[in-house]
């Protein structure tokens, strides 16, 4: 909500922004394309140095927003896997990775996030969902298989605008990020935190 | 901020809450004593698991409530050492870890944590602070030499109420938080971010 402590937050998260990433900031506000913003953008950064990453799995990148944050924290060989439905994303996240000389450690996916994960090779330290919330339920399925034990899972927008704690809203949507947020918090498996940035993000640790 | 998105927040949190945890918060609220709450305490137990954390050190552990989190995420090996000024919240925070089987990896020193810092050997995993807002700048410069690179630095009350984001306040608890702020923010050798969790959760990690 706006007010001078949203305005010092969005201060703090915003210290050392560098052109590319204004770039995208622009061009996200300009499309109306939701990216996770600086808040977010820190704390992924910050996932990838505390768990000491080195590969990373997106489902859902859109333009590479959040792929920028992540890649720039990982050590020179380690690698990111962006997957987005739209080849016209995958173009632009090519371009913003490139022109930030991280391409190397970048793989570049355009098709469908959970079937690519599935076929992606060996365990990864951080997984990143920003799907269809229709399907995120199908996504907690696939962690087992694919996060390291003390890895982190991210998935952005488990408080959907609110809508998840309004009883009266039933749309596919909501009741698919209730669906998710009720099998993750069920599952002994991993232990997770709902942080209020933004429009909520989900952050779990699989335990075993 | 109370709502149904606050009480869906909370709920979430206080999942699988066992009666030591509920003792803990109706002994906060019945004397007014400050706690980082579950939202935070939960993040706590994260910050082990993704760290693969040994080693903790609490600067103002109250009567042992986030050290109670960090303990019981720490591995059998592992240990956490409690400061506090007063030896009736030493005393009270030995019981809580006693009765919850963790007391042979919690030591429980009386005195001014940051004094106890500078003599405790070795570098941390974790280092959460919770001291007077006065003494906020003076604990940035303690962690270079205690905080292993990777690891985490948690200090709460960043937000102070809101009064770092009002120009009119200007009182010394303010102007302390503020100059923490400054300073590490403005440190390249940390990747920090402000958590709007509860009163403001500050998360810097080491880069180097």
């Amino acid at each position: 909500m706006p007010g001078p402590v949203h305005d010092y937050l969005d201060g703090l998260a915003r210290a050392g922004e560098d052109p590319l990433l204004a770039e995208m900031h622009a061009l996200a506000a300009e499309r109306g394309f939701p990216i996770v913003g600086p808040q977010v953008g820190r704390l992924l950064a910050q996932l990838v140095h505390l768990t000491g990453a080195r590969r990373i799995f997106e489902l859902g990148s859109g333009f590479g927003y959040s792929a920028l944050w992540f890649a720039r924290a990982l050590p020179p060989d380690g690698e990111i896997f962006l997957t987005d439905g739209d080849p016209a994303n995958m173009k632009l996240a090519r371009g913003f990775l490139g022109r930030a000389g991280l391409a190397d450690r970048a793989v570049f996916l355009t098709g469908h996030g959970q079937d690519l994960l599935q076929v992606a090779p060996g365990l990864f330290d951080i997984v990143f969902c920003d799907v269809d919330k229709e399907q995120y339920p199908e996504v907690h399925g696939l962690l087992r298989r694919h996060l390291r034990v003390g890895g982190a899972f991210v998935i952005d927008n488990l408080l959907w605008d609110g809508k998840v704690a309004d009883p009266a809203a039933n749309d596919p949507a909501t009741r698919g990020v209730r669906a998710f947020t009720e099998r993750m918090w069920g599952d002994p498996g991993f232990l997770s935190s709902l942080l209020p940035l933004r429009d909520g993000v989900g952050l779990s640790v699989r335990l075993r």
